[in-house]
């Protein structure tokens, strides 16, 4: 659904169970299909399962052309179109496509401009990854790069601010660094976090408190802390919300 | 060995897989389980295999008795103990062992006193949450209740707060609500939210902004950002981060 109301792929064809239940979401996407004249096959659900490789598809799957991935300045426009500071996750070779689909899911949800992965050994949009995000990473800008720390210094060349998340000594917590500014964070990989060279040219680092037994956070639930403490340094900017009743502690 | 660390529990036998590489945290666990004097026996991975019923092993498992669930009083007395306003999390019927897991592991992390669960249609602490919470489960205090409405009522009777954690218009985002207070967050089950009854005696609610397409966030996401915010506004305390070098802005 979130593939077609996007509607930036190439679209092959809707493949469909047979005795689908055509109600709620499946019947939007059935019709949503008709409409742009999307070709639907009917088949068996076991033909389904073998299109998929195995994957939950809940009797649809659409066949689709790759994920169109943008260059960076396609990032930096939609901070011009906004008229915002440039807010920018970037990724540093992350494996697991759940994570990396539930960070662009949160990406998302706080309105940040786009995405930039290390190509290669990190993972792509894959059907996971879509899967993961719910589909927004169908609504995001994404851009996969060859060298992330080449990606950094364009960046901070246009005078983006590169904040690491980390977990080590003297790094102070979130909240204590300005982060209503032009503003790139960079995550690491699950378990080695950044690598040395990112993580020297992030112009800043910030940690994540944690005090309990368990001395570690998820990398997705990291990230979405983060990205949330941004989103709130910028004052919750471009959320739709006319009517709050009391704003004051 | 969360579970051992812990301590908590009646631990009944250590069973290993045959040729199992002894080293890291296998070899760890192996040591700790002979000081306990618990039992260990060595079988075939096959064996293995069944006795978790097919879950994902690494090669050991831990027979052990109940979770030690403990009442609210016991909760209480963590917060008396380390002399700070309560910090409580109460989950309304959530559904998804991995988002159990994921808040409780969270809980840990920001130094909750304790997690109060619905019993009946709700998850318990099941061996999926233990895995999903990374072993945190066992180090917290979760408190089982047959009425979730009635914990509430005896919670605000000692003059806790109960926030409630919820998507709805007209309700404030969680920086504009003083969390530095005696605080139990309530948070609803996956899709649904809170039950009206659980809802209405919440003392306020709080609201997690979204400006994106996909308008939702998981559960165990909305959660940790929660968690952090009430952790943040309590000014990090139990945090023991001797030498933060700029903590200005």
């Amino acid at each position: 659904m979130e593939s077609l109301r996007a509607g930036r792929r190439k679209f092959e064809s809707l493949v469909v169970a047979e005795r689908i239940e055509e109600k709620g979401i499946a019947l939007e996407i059935l019709q949503v299909a008709k409409e742009r004249g999307i070709a639907i096959s009917r088949v068996q659900r076991r033909i389904l399962d073998d299109v998929v490789n195995g994957a939950n598809h809940q009797g649809m799957a659409l066949r689709v052309g790759d994920y169109p991935y943008v260059d960076i300045e396609d990032v930096l426009q939609v901070a011009a179109e906004r008229d915002e500071k440039p807010f920018i996750l970037l990724l540093d070779l992350l494996k697991d496509p759940q994570n990396v689909g539930s960070l662009i899911r949160v990406a998302d949800a706080v309105g940040i401009h786009g995405v930039i992965l290390q190509e290669r050994r990190g993972v792509g949009v894959t059907p996971s990854v879509v899967s993961a995000s719910s589909g927004a990473v169908e609504h995001l800008k994404v851009a996969q790069v060859t060298n992330l720390v080449q990606a950094m210094k364009e960046l901070k060349e246009k005078d983006i601010w590169l904040v690491g998340l980390d977990v080590a000594p003297n790094v102070p917590p979130l909240d204590k660094t300005d982060l209503n500014i032009a503003l790139g964070i960079v995550m690491g990989s699950e378990g080695e976090g950044m690598r040395r060279l990112v993580r020297d040219t992030c112009d800043m680092r910030v940690t994540i408190p944690m005090r309990g037994k368990v001395d570690s956070l998820n990398v997705a639930t990291a990230g979405a802390i983060a990205l949330y403490a941004a989103w709130q340094a910028r004052g919750w900017r471009g959320w739709a919300f006319a009517n709050v009743p009391n704003l004051e502690k």
